[in-house]
């Protein structure tokens, strides 16, 4: 089952896609915290068996927003790819690196980006965001973990690198969070459709390639994440955890930063693609 | 004016006090996002003039809640008094440092805190905090960005410092997001009516004095850290800035951290005072 929100923004549909055909969500509602937490996938399940969902068809020329609305929180994790970790200067963690992006930064998949007003270092991150499903909390397994990611998505946890590093005071989130740096979509995958364990992530900037690695190669998987976090901080149905970049982006040195005018792709296998066009920042 | 919220939790009336009484604000609605973005104080002021806001009496045992309601993000600003950062071993920042509490951690002032489990170093930390009362981004002078201020709060920015920066590599949030560490209130004062350029804030753990300075201590102001925060993020009507805290926490090794049993009082002049109860975690 896909979950996905189309039309301008603050005017999102809610549409889920079974078996190829699509259908209008918003009788069970938006995919807001309450979907998850009122069994929302399972409530769409039944309806679908039951024949009560209505067939839609949109114009392929109509907006992809968020397919997540109104998250609670944004948690990332840092450096989760030896080859990146080793490409930002740094060994790999012990444990989970946590930062939080603010929810205003979410954005639709295909939307223009606005550059940061000043801006230099503006980068790309292609990564695979999980779902939280339901409200996790001190989860004692990977099992008890696993069975709180409701779904998966496509991030672009997009990062201004002299914000994060250089006049942060070394906290990662004031490079984090400028307006629509993260967009996220097409769609949610629900958990009982992906296998987040070997996928493959990709980034090109202009129609070349940046990023081209596997999920295989995260150090800690989603289950361990979430288990992880989950020690930490009360996960939230709804919250989307972003679980960190693989090498090829532009800190390390091999890329040029984005400017105005380009355009970034981002895509993980079964979970579709982003295309942004970047532009400068203007009063 | 006064605003504040009383009752069980989820269930808090909001109320608004002026010139000493106190009166139903519901009529407007609750102390979230939409209050702040639809110029509820002004309503409020209005309300009040006309005669029009109904006197209500609240029992003393009747709990206080968070005045601050569905915040979509709670912001904290690290080491801005000298002394503190000098005690936590680091050098005075250059710009403001930044991190993220997730919005689940707020509670009200006078809530037990569950110490999270397994924590040997939670720590308090008496801090001002901002609510944002409408959106700002790029602001360019320090007049600007205090318009956007729309009140204060007490803050105590609970903190588990093996969390934080012991297996954090680094990044804060881990040691700063567990379930209900964030007591805020008991009441936010409008901005007309609260000056925060020289505060007295104190804490104290089972009677005994931590924490003793004043907000003129601050190295970044209020205003000076509305600004330089909205060149990095949009600030969003009811957002919580905490503004760092004071020499005087456990951190610094001259005191012992909380232990199940244990009192905390904060305290900021104007702001009033919390009172929390702290106990262990329990299957």
């Amino acid at each position: 089952m896909k979950l996905l929100r189309r039309g301008e923004p603050g005017y999102e549909t809610p549409l889920v896609e079974i078996d190829g055909t699509l259908y209008d969500a918003s009788p069970i509602g938006d995919f807001a915290p309450s979907f998850w937490a009122t069994g929302g996938v399972q409530q769409l399940k039944k309806l679908a068996e039951k024949g009560r969902l209505t067939p839609v068809k949109i114009d392929d020329n109509v907006r992809y927003g968020s397919p997540v609305a109104n998250a609670s929180a944004v948690i990332c994790i840092g450096q989760n790819y030896a080859a990146h970790a080793a490409e930002s200067g740094a060994e790999p963690p012990q444990s989970p690196i946590v930062f939080l992006k603010t929810p205003n930064t979410i954005a639709g998949p295909n939307d223009i980006v606005t550059i940061a007003r000043g801006s230099q270092k503006t980068d790309w991150e292609v990564e695979l965001g999980i779902i939280i499903g339901s409200t996790a909390s001190y989860c004692d397994s990977l099992e008890e973990a696993a069975q709180h990611i409701g779904g998966y998505v496509l991030a672009n946890d997009l990062s201004e690198r002299t914000f994060q590093l250089e006049i942060s005071g070394g906290q990662w989130s004031k490079g984090k969070c400028s307006p629509g740096y993260m967009p996220l979509g097409p769609w949610i995958v629900t958990a009982d459709e992906f296998d987040p364990a070997d996928a493959r992530l990709r980034s090109w900037v202009n129609g070349e390639p940046r990023q081209d690695s596997r999920t295989a190669d995260m150090i800690f998987s989603c289950a361990e994440i979430v288990r992880d976090l989950s020690q930490y901080m009360q996960l939230e149905p709804g919250d989307v955890i972003s679980t960190g970049t693989p090498q090829g982006v532009a800190v390390s040195g091999r890329f040029p930063y984005l400017k105005s005018g380009d355009v970034v792709e981002v895509e993980i296998e079964g979970l579709g693609r982003q295309r942004q066009t970047y532009r400068a920042w203007e009063a």
